[in-house]
């Protein structure tokens, strides 16, 4: 990494948290300014516009959400104890990654009727994301835990449902089982698909 | 209903659909007088605040909703039909009741690191679907559809699960079988509980 990307990297590492706290509306080049402690005139030279702004923080977030749960759950042994580790640490993701939780899943409920370059990235995104799932889930068949007639898309969307009602308990309803029910509900799926 | 309740509740319901597309930070008096065609006075003069405009807002959604999900869905059979007609009618709500989706769900991505009544307000609102979830369940349970160790607070996260997984696969990325994947997960969860 050069100077100029680590500078960048850190700019961007405040940018996803704001983002994640109050939402795209409330990521610009001023209310970054006020967090970085950058004037507004070297935020622009280094993001040009308010979009590549967006974008470069979508991708930095991308790039901190692999870190955090695919490439460490990768790491786990084939079969259920992978999809096993992409639960916990995307349960990790949620609760202490960024300020204000996933920033996924806030951008999804911000931007579904939002057309444009960064709606466009987000899909992508979370396709990859239901992809990594579905495949994961695709070595649990391979390697016999799970039955040979798992649906592992529909796998992956039921534990996107699992996530998405975690995120939503834990965070806005405060609920102290939030991480109990999750849990409760993962390995009723888990059980759905043993062989 | 008075004259002033109907222009009320008119004005009421333009406001849900612009929050449910933009959230409650694209709902403003002056975004509000754009759709309405009424000066901004006159929504002054009825709504006090952009805080009384937010609040009788979400008032209104809850109000719709009620009057699209709840209702119609107690006045299925107790037990199993009823809680079937739960999910039915939610997915007419998703789909049709608002040009944005279910403002809800967005809400609480938008709000959940924003404390204030509004915050509190829909809490109050999300606790009491879930307890209607849960108490549908139980009728479930007293009729014998429903094994009698089912535990009804989990099946109403889990329930609430697949209508989060489905209004982001709709919504946000046009999975045109988002709907056969919340039957789909909606169906095994039935099977999980059934006596």
């Amino acid at each position: 990494m050069t100077k100029g990307d680590e500078t960048r990297a850190a700019i961007l590492d405040v940018a996803i948290n704001i983002a994640s706290t109050k939402g795209f509306a409330g990521l610009t080049i001023g209310t970054l300014a006020e967090s970085t402690d950058m004037s507004k005139s070297g935020l622009f030279a280094h993001f040009k516009s308010k979009e590549q702004l967006e974008l470069q923080t979508l991708e930095r977030a991308r790039e901190r959400f692999v870190d955090v749960v695919v490439r460490p759950s990768l790491s786990a042994s084939r079969g259920e104890k992978r999809v096993r580790a992409l639960l916990e640490n995307w349960l990790r993701w949620a609760d202490d990654a960024l300020s204000g939780g996933c920033l996924f899943i806030g951008a999804a409920a911000e931007l579904d009727d939002q057309p444009g370059a960064l709606r466009d990235l987000l899909v992508r995104n979370e396709q990859d994301w239901l992809d990594v799932i579905a495949n994961v889930a695709a070595t649990a068949v391979a390697e016999g835990d799970f039955g040979a007639d798992t649906d592992v898309e529909q796998f992956a969307y039921d534990v996107h449902g699992v996530t998405l009602a975690y995120h939503h308990h834990s965070r806005l309803m405060r609920d102290p089982r939030a991480a109990e029910r999750a849990e409760s509900a993962f390995e009723s799926l888990l059980a759905s698909v043993r062989a």
